[in-house]
């Protein structure tokens, strides 16, 4: 197929899917005469994935290209791909060494140890976030907005047992990885998203004059 | 202060400061002798928000502004200020109203059905990442992603339901606004690091060879 049908099929505008192919993320078509290209069904996959991580899940090119060289070897490992599909964090920041970086720190060692997870590289993309956050709150005052940690490690452990199991139904070692890459990014925008919708509903009970202003009772 | 000292004491380089200034996101300091402009612990404060909000939380500078915006009103109402801060929606980009979004709608509709939740405003920011993650899902051919819906709704509720009562605690309206809105943007980031956290304990256990290449265990 020629672009226009690859951006119809993808949803991607043109000069988008051109951009893509400059970077490398995408392969160049075939040569046809008349210096054309034409691309197939792999094109149409590649760029559908590409548009999921980076314009829905939020991640950078620096990092979609990342994973995706990872996705390509021949034996990637799990943990090795999804240690890069962390969006919101920035591996050109330094990580958080201060001492509200050092309380954060503590408090993430202190609860592993409660719920008896493996142990923690401190310098994993998804520590470095976690740290991060919670030291922002201590800059701000907010750390009461740490009271209930254990809710949400409970709740991140039933999610993530549910996440393995799904994708340990599945037999190719290529497909597993694209589920959990995907299912990584856009599950935690899904995880998200039904927070605050359930905050929607619990602070509609709370707070019923939140509820009148907003026109939603 | 002078605006070097303000920099030290947020860790917000002066000409992110200035550029905050500009964009009328900070007040102006109070103009002394010799054109220079001071600062006091207001600026403190607010500056450490605009950081955890755009730095760590991921919300663009417009984003930013309509959440300040609703938070220096009078009597700003949590529902209208929570539904600003979402990161990942984009309000530029419009809803998706095509196949896979009609079918990512009526999946949220009914899982909200089965979970009791008050009616869902399809139109407001969290309902509309909701519907993009879960179409960009179907896009790609990894719907089976979404067979766990109900352990996520689960999860959500729980956190939720501990945010709500931690924030009702508080009996200052604005303190309650200041809580939710950045419990809500950086709760986001710490509950999808624990979950991948929680995915790397679990993977550890279940894929064993991932874990001996990843050289955690």
């Amino acid at each position: 197929m020629r672009i226009a049908e690859l951006s119809r099929r993808t949803g991607v505008p043109v000069p988008r899917i051109k951009y893509y192919i400059r970077e490398g993320l995408v392969d160049h078509g075939e040569r046809t005469q008349f210096n054309q290209a034409t691309y197939d069904e792999q094109h149409v996959k590649r760029i559908k994935l590409l548009r999921a991580l980076v314009s829905i899940g939020g991640l950078s090119i620096a990092e979609t290209r990342a994973v995706l060289e990872r996705l390509d070897q021949p034996q990637p490992s799990i943990d090795s791909v999804l240690g890069l599909a962390m969006p919101s964090s920035d591996p050109s920041r330094p990580a958080r060494d201060d001492e509200h970086g050092q309380t954060a720190a503590a408090l993430l060692e202190a609860l592993r140890e409660r719920r008896g997870w493996r142990r923690i590289d401190h310098d994993n993309a998804a520590a470095r976030a976690f740290v991060e956050a919670a030291a922002t709150m201590y800059d701000l005052g907010l750390e009461r907005l740490l009271d209930e940690l254990d809710v949400y490690a409970g709740a991140a452990e039933r999610v993530a047992v549910a996440d393995l199991g799904m994708v340990g139904q599945l037999g190719d070692p290529a497909e597993i990885l694209e589920n959990a890459v995907v299912g990584t990014v856009l599950g935690e925008i899904v995880l998200g998203s039904l927070r605050r919708l359930a905050h929607a509903d619990a602070s509609g009970r709370q707070f019923p004059d939140a509820e009148r202003r907003s026109g939603l009772s």
